[in-house]
């Protein structure tokens, strides 16, 4: 009875090793916080600023850049589920999330210094991208692809400039917007413009 | 006649001095684009790279910051001439002139390490973004703008949403788009969609 054994050894292990797993990653971004770039990252740091053992962290992460990755991801909150009725309060909804995010301060400035460094780690940002940017980029294309299908979006529309013009707003109000949280109603201003257009209408 | 005799003595001081100016800026964004974050960058591994003495630099620059400052806006384009006709064209004159820019792989680069490290340096950002940030926020605000008072524009356009739009989808693509050069067509493409929306036409 392995599994037997192996499960009632765990409700006393998890929640400890899950506490230890948090101060990890969460050692791992303040370090990268403070300035410490991935490259001198080390997981002696790491381990010293979590109060853990190298031990533990091996245990869990064969690499430093495993490690990064895992905390990196961490920053980026979980998709949102989308009504899937109305193509505009779906993407008010993706765009709200990625509002939300960029008040995390901290994990604006953390991303920011390990995007600096991706030209010198490119296979950490490739799987970073994979594992966090990818699939909120791929939930954003299948609402412009469903608008697309439906009619409510043009049926000519450049499917990648439109997710383009949806990112790289509310990304430019995370960058140059005032500082500070976002304004609530952020995602919903942008959808509509981004809709209707900024040319007066048709007369 | 001394400002005779500074004319006469400068048309074989200035080439040399302007040479030496550009050594040190080079040599500045060079470190920086190397890894060196601002904090360690000092006037003497720039003086070495760029060969020449501590002095040269300090007879033109007053601080570390005010070199770093100017280096920087070296990378950032001159803004280019409006033909001040059609809102459209001169949008997509300013949009291109982005792209273009964007185009320098290392000015990229360099940009976004100094922009990771703008809340370790605030003055120092505060003074790029007033020398080379600015005047081409003005240069976009005037137009969108005069787009709105000429009803090429929305009456009731939010002149500033509009202007993140345009800009952060142009920075989106220096970020995320593909690497290498972007494409052409980008800035008039993306001036089209944003002015003709990404509904339908009513019918």
């Amino acid at each position: 009875m392995t599994i037997q054994g192996t499960g009632t050894a765990r409700p006393a292990g998890r929640p400890r090793s899950e506490k230890a797993e948090k101060a990890i990653t969460e050692a791992t971004l303040d370090l990268i916080a403070e300035g410490m770039g991935v490259s001198e990252l080390s997981i002696e740091a790491i381990a010293s600023r979590a109060g853990v053992g190298k031990t533990t962290i091996y245990r869990r992460w064969s690499s430093k850049e495993d490690l990064v990755v895992d905390a990196l991801a961490t920053l980026k909150a979980p998709l949102p589920p989308l009504a899937g009725v109305s193509v505009r309060d779906d993407l008010i909804t993706l765009l709200d999330a990625m509002r939300v995010e960029s008040g995390n301060r901290r994990g604006r400035c953390v991303m920011n210094i390990a995007m600096s460094e991706a030209d010198r780690h490119p296979r950490l940002t490739e799987r970073f991208v994979k594992r966090a940017i990818e699939p909120r980029r791929r939930a954003l294309q299948e609402v412009v692809e469903r608008g697309v299908a439906s009619g409510e979006l043009r049926p000519d529309l450049d499917v990648t400039l439109a997710m383009a013009i949806l990112s790289g707003t509310m990304m430019w109000h995370s960058k140059w917007g005032p500082s500070g949280d976002l304004p609530e109603d952020l995602a919903e201003r942008v959808v509509d413009m981004a809709l209707a257009g900024m040319a007066p209408p048709a007369p």
